[in-house]
């Protein structure tokens, strides 16, 4: 059994990682920390997991190296690139859940976030998007998990950029249930703030634009506009792109490609034609669905849907891992979606 | 007072239309009719009327002509334009909220609809959408009340699309809330198959699109591309333009532009920069808030926010009937938005 | 036009206070206060009022003595008395929709809360509930304006324990949506952490518990045991209350007793034998509705419905400023429930 | 492998079946049908399951016995008896979640529901409630699952009841999720009738009222009175009893003794002294959590919550074949509670 540490637990992506190792056949749980619940049950946060997984939370500020097998960094951006220093050896995975490693670029990284403090160890971090860039984590020890509004655009566009096929702007509009914004008590994540409501945000100012950005214009030159929305309800994105095609295509053929392109993927579907993806078909899944059509001059409308908590953070860090380790990709993963 | 008939008002836009006029300082409802429920009290079907409006529901199948100043007609399409024949008289007033009479083109209507079997009525009706044809609807005897989606859309693009500003593709991305699918039992209407989910229906093929179309081509010759989608919540759409200008233009510019089309609407409010539109801010009321950003390179992003049963449906009538009757434009309808 | 402070002014209560008020024919807002947000526009605290209402907000800390004809006090608990304290001056209304004034007996009051630092104005307090005492709300210048909870639950026995009518237990289970929890961001209210779940809180130990029981003992002698439960939902309070007859009678019979008792209240309404109050007929309303049913053998449940935000906070006082200022009253408060 | 037949698989019920099935290591569903889907595939109605559980719905009216280990009917009382009956061979499980035989007494069923015709196999049928029957499902050749409500309420009333402890009426408050009144199409259950209300329904009229009532007089002669209310969420029922003890006893003692009689039991959670449940925390698990409060006259709070999906019909089904089959009774259902 690999030994796993989970720092910073006690937010949605650790409570999320935490039920998603438990059913893990190969795994085990040996570390949470929390610097706000040290010396707490973990329970004790999330009465759920009473009688399941009972373990008491270590301080995150402590010296954890050496202790496990694999950690994953649910931490704020900045700590986490500090923590990873920390524990980084060589020989442990390390999967973080902020954006510090998500960027190749340092520079690109802190026009768009802060300073970053661990430049050494960005060379050594990987983009942790399987579906792109499995080769390459499969050697990894340090993982940048993507965020979550990437995940769900970069799968939905990647055939297409890939293949050179798109001409023009990219609009990726995209909404996302409430969890997104994580467990801290803010005024404009309360219930009475979200609900019966729906507006956008950081319009053009998102810091998940540039992270986009990055991925596509490694394949292509366009520009891609990013807004996000919020969404009254618990979890679930859903991104709609709008484009066009350099030459008009039919739908099917278009939706050939996409099943090529992600062909032997175990978490991608690629819906019918006429059909269009919904959260609730991801819900507490790992997958990606995504659904397209294609109009009569060669404008193309393109739509995925992810568990923001699972494909777009907790579930697709723990495919990282998998991968990492020479696990089965899905091990830990093969929940079915749940509705209603 | 003017006397008042609602033909149809056992839907979501009937309750509306009557919570609203029961405010109206100058007219009285003297007609509510039904099918299904006639002969029941209004406040049987709804019951938040117990106490404040009594009355008896009429068959909708029988001859109402003449006895109204003004009749609202909450039926479906082809029963509308029907209803409209039987109810003419060249004197009262008729707001239609079905799409019967949204189309100067009945070819056009016909090709997206059915056949229209009161195409002599077609030429006396005016789109009844004050901000662009509040002349035109001073004297008409027949208005066709715009759709909830286009009054959002049209609202949003209206400025730059008069003013020839817009280069290239108009891409139209709404979201509604579940009224809109109106008060009739249907398994996607569902509380368990709406709630904790998202997704995009009809997509393009929904036939607020066509409508959305003709009337930006009255003005300018871009596809418009238009992919409603399905909000959790009951209230409210909120549309998300994206677009290119011609010419690269400050925000505050084309914030301008839009402010000085609009001056003195009383429904439509410009949001200062930097701040967009939610749907929160105008439920219950007959707003139409507008936002947006223009980019560096020209593109833009327009957000309009309405309630779909008030701007997007009864309050709109009653802004149109109190311009047909010249009564004061906003009479019935100055209450504030609610919230939370 | 009288004039009307509301010190406290960007909360919930305050934002229903001023909708409220906006629509009130004999009245002006003269005074909106609030320390965190002074010198700010309340369009900007609540963009709903942008071009309504733009008043700015003026330190709840300063000197407001002899300014208005009506004061509401929408603070804390403690802060409400201090500010009442300040203000009184015999002249102007008072209505404190703290819980700092809604108790006759201090040292009950202090058992509850904490100390009471202006003892010396209770005695002049009068309990805000119009339909039990609305001849001495009449002449008060100082009114405690009644719990959510309490409103609904003493609404729903009055008639029973005036008439002497209950034997043994009343059991209330009340059932509140989450804008009773006030504006104020903490973990409990966010959207994540209330959205499809439901609990109880507070069981036994709820400060409103007290208040009901001291209104109930003024009748009659019986425990009331009091548990709240939150609904993810924003608005409306349901209130079940269980208990038995001391002898049975028919459900129509007690009914009749209601109806009686409340004939010519403006805003309670007894629904039909076999109906039941919704929260969602009372929305955005000043209503209180109640239906209920006697088993065979005396036992008896009795439901009662409000708006927390209208009938259990902000419309209750503004029915009370009315009133004391021998005003009509339900100026302010025709507005007709609205749904969906 | 056991061979599982769903008949009628298409509601929720059928879902969660189909789902916790699929994790189930000892067992395959064989058999899935539909009257109203025959020869769609079961991902053409649950696009949820695209890619995982692909197998063609056969037609509920043919002949299926013999073909399967256990059955689950999933349909409507009355065609569930029929079905049972032409199922039934002495050898085949058949799990029944409908009403048809949760009664031992045929007369008192038809008293509150139909006429019964299969009454040969009513002295076959085992109440299927492990916690009470766990002797006698495991013999059992047809099992009558019981209804969501009522395994909520039992369970929480059983340790009292059973060691007769309580003194006069027990008031049983249920709130459940819409799931529970299934996933036909019906106005009552549409997002716009449910969301933002909440109300009492079928007052003391419910027909799960006879179902906790009989199995409370097992035990002890008391009244049972049972309010279920609609709350606007997905899944979850809470319900919170009111009663009174015969004599005083502390919280913790009681809480002991609740301890003691769930003790080993794999799917009863009693919480500690001071908290209580939330529906959250046992969300997508087959988890009761049963927390109470004692107060200093005897007057008692007890409150349950359950997931009415799982523990409350389909978890709970599948816990009863693991008995009834000898498997582990966990096995299949070791999901950890999801949130949020």
């Amino acid at each position: 059994m690999q030994k796993i540490g989970i720092v910073g637990a006690t937010g949605y992506t650790g409570f999320v990682l935490i039920s998603t190792l438990l059913t893990h056949p190969e795994v085990k749980i040996t570390l949470i920390t929390s610097n706000t619940y040290k010396g707490k049950k973990i329970s004790g946060v999330f009465p759920l997991l009473k009688g399941i997984f009972e373990e008491t939370l270590e301080p995150t500020d402590e010296d954890h190296k050496g202790k496990c097998d694999a950690y994953f960094l649910c931490l704020p951006h900045g700590s986490s690139m500090e923590m990873a220093r920390r524990l980084y050896d060589g020989r442990a995975i390390i999967v973080d859940l902020s954006a510090d490693f998500r960027f190749e670029d340092a520079a690109l990284y802190e026009k768009v976030y802060i300073p970053h403090i661990a430049k050494e160890l960005i060379p050594k971090a990987v983009y942790g998007l399987p579906e792109l860039y499995r080769d390459r984590i499969k050697g990894a020890r340090l993982i940048g998990n993507p965020g979550c509004y990437p995940t769900s655009a970069i799968l939905a566009v990647y055939p297409l950029v890939k293949n050179g096929l798109i001409a023009g702007d990219i609009f990726v509009d995209s909404k996302s249930g409430v969890s997104g914004a994580g467990r801290e008590a803010k005024l404009g994540s309360m219930f009475c703030e979200v609900s019966e409501g729906f507006r956008a945000y950081n319009v053009g100012v998102h810091r998940h634009e540039p992270e986009i950005q990055k991925e596509v214009n490694k394949f292509a030159p366009m520009k891609v506009t990013f807004v996000p929305h919020l969404l009254p309800m618990n979890r679930g994105i859903l991104t709609t792109v709008y484009s066009r095609l350099k030459e008009h295509a039919a739908t099917k053929d278009i939706l050939a490609l996409y099943r090529k392109t992600y062909d032997g993927e175990p978490f991608v579907r690629i819906v019918d034609e006429g059909a269009y993806p919904d959260t609730r078909f991801t819900r507490f899944s790992n997958y990606c669905d995504i659904g397209l059509k294609v109009f009569e001059d060669g404008r193309i409308v393109i739509i995925s849907a992810i568990d923001n908590l699972v494909k777009g953070a907790s579930g697709q860090a723990v495919q990282n891992m998998n991968i990492a380790l020479g696990m089965d990709e899905a091990a830990g993963l093969k929940s079915v979606p749940q509705y209603p």
